[in-house]
């Protein structure tokens, strides 16, 4: 620790530039699951209506990983220093986010078959999202066990409210998708209000602009 | 608020470090949609003719993410802090920036195809342009409704006019749109032109180095 | 100038952030090019060993690319603030630097084919360099005519000098395209040595860590 | 040196973002390989079971793609400034990592094909990972005769003891593929071991946040 302090590294800080270079990426890549459509002659119209289920897989997994992002950042403000437990955390998290795109595709070109086939493509957003869940449930298990990590003056309490917060999302997604196995549409409608939740409810204290500090 | 400032976490910052990240992506992916063509032997200058809507609609779409990204860091250089409304604002305007390769893509393949599937394919760009104005609209009218979350010393009357400018845009790809409908390419010309509006009528203000200060 | 100081934005910053993530995106998507290819049982080496003007594209590009960025930087770091006229040359530059993906996978695909094509693959690999090579010129002139954009302190003879190299490599870049009508073969060999002629003469200057200052 | 110093440009930071960039976007790339299977008919768990060697594939890419942007952060941390040497070598390592998308494809397409192939495929991956460790190799080399490179203060020691581990780490990789020609699969089983192993004895320094000091 002593030895590094003096190099100035921001390493918290490169960090966070990998992380958020991942979700830019994975949340941009979601476009490239909508593929230009062959229509017949005259028929563009209804072949870019039945792409429906690509847009809305592309509105939810844009938001769900908007939102993630958000949580992410709201981990890291808390965050002193990055341990390595911290930063392997952190890349399975990203591992998780970085994958969404495929189950999220598979949801678009699955929804609309065969009901077994949907069954299973909502299961695996489903689990995709209780890895996701688990992830940050595990971020903030770890700051909330280990007060040296934590920036100057975090607030205990705040950590073990979005422990909860992260646990509760989590079991959440778990009953979505054993909901998934009965009726995979409805699964699907709760992810998505699940997300919606998460926009409403998030944490309320504004991001300073540091350049006003 | 208080309870953020003294861990010193440029949260400002991570917002528009994410927003290029997607700009980046969105603005590199467009070259994916110009596909090697698999030209019949000694024929390749004829397929690479070919391609000329696929340039073109690279050169315009390029030009258009860029002239957002421009916007976009006038927008977040007049805000002092960054709430959950703005942030929510702005991840719905990322949203439409990296939706733009997939309508840029739809015009180049069919841009000289049947008449009905043209007409399609710039309607299909239109309505895409119109959410991103009123994305752009709803940011500006925030930042005229909050002064709160405006930086200090931030001119109101540059804010009224910015935002009357976004909303003159908009309408102006509303009425293209509708003109789309009977006149497709003229309505296409009037997008690249209208980009080329925002290049040269933008602010003038220079971006200072922030070594200088 | 003086409406915009007091905020603090670090602007030059996030257009070199921006810039950076166009070039790391664009050098980054050249691997999308190589394909897996589709091997007979037991012969995966032929096929893989076939690749070879894939992987030679790959490493041409990825290293012009790579010098392309370090003349980036070597123009920002002298820049101190950025205007419109700036900003929307350093687009049309990045619009040629996101393009590069797409020549690269061009020559890849038609080197080893039909002589015509050949020659047509290389001509447009070259005229994508010519691009490149007008744009550098363009932003070396203008900072070499409006010394009020340069950061304090600048040479003068330091900007003439590069702005000499930066022409003289487009003048070579169409020779070599000129070159590719009568030996593809020949001109693509050439590009390949002026980009190690970059990476060897290129400024001698170190690039100090900020942290040492 | 003396001429750069004023204009106060944060060089070093540009080359870690624009590194941060590559590894990001690979890291990511890494799930474009996992395609979306065309299914019969309630028959889509089957196909999404048949995809393990994408998901392992998936899950061992992104683990040493992760690793190496720690080693890569290693390493830039104990840089002082960044000289032309340094850049290309870094260059180098970073057309290695964005290279890592294909073997890794070619891993999971064959690995569990014809024998032959599979030996192929491993022994690619096998060189790509060589190739890898060598340019670390390079730069911890680098970074051991040129002390003028280093931060101030740092250890020599601590470079010495990286440059062995890397060498170590390239050997390895070396009897691995070596080992790929009589056992792919336990040759992969080595890979995956040999990530886990650079997971668990890495550099135990915490990252301290800039915001701390």
């Amino acid at each position: 620790m002593s030895e590094r302090a003096p190099h100035g590294a921001p390493s918290k800080m490169r960090v966070e530039a990998f992380s958020d270079g991942v979700f830019a990426i994975a949340i941009t890549l979601l476009v490239l699951e909508i593929v230009v459509p062959t229509a017949q002659s005259g028929r563009l119209v209804n072949s870019l209506e039945q792409l429906w289920p690509a847009y809305l897989a592309y509105a939810i997994s844009f938001l769900t990983i908007g939102v993630m992002w958000v949580n992410h950042h709201d981990i890291f403000h808390l965050v002193g220093f990055v341990n390595r437990s911290l930063l392997y955390c952190n890349i399975a998290l990203l591992a998780v986010i970085a994958f969404i795109p495929f189950p999220t595709a598979v949801v678009a070109h699955y929804i609309s078959s065969d009901p077994t086939d949907q069954r299973t493509a909502v299961e695996l957003y489903g689990v995709t999202m209780i890895a996701m869940g688990a992830c940050f449930s595990l971020l903030w298990a770890y700051l909330d066990r280990r007060p040296a990590v934590r920036a100057n003056g975090v607030d205990a309490a705040r950590i073990r409210s979005s422990l909860a917060r992260a646990c509760a999302g989590t079991v959440t997604y778990m009953l979505g998708t054993a909901l998934a196995v009965i009726a995979p549409a409805v699964a699907l409608g709760l992810f998505a209000v699940l997300v919606l939740v998460f926009v409403f409810t998030g944490s309320n204290t504004a991001w300073r602009s540091s350049a006003r500090r």
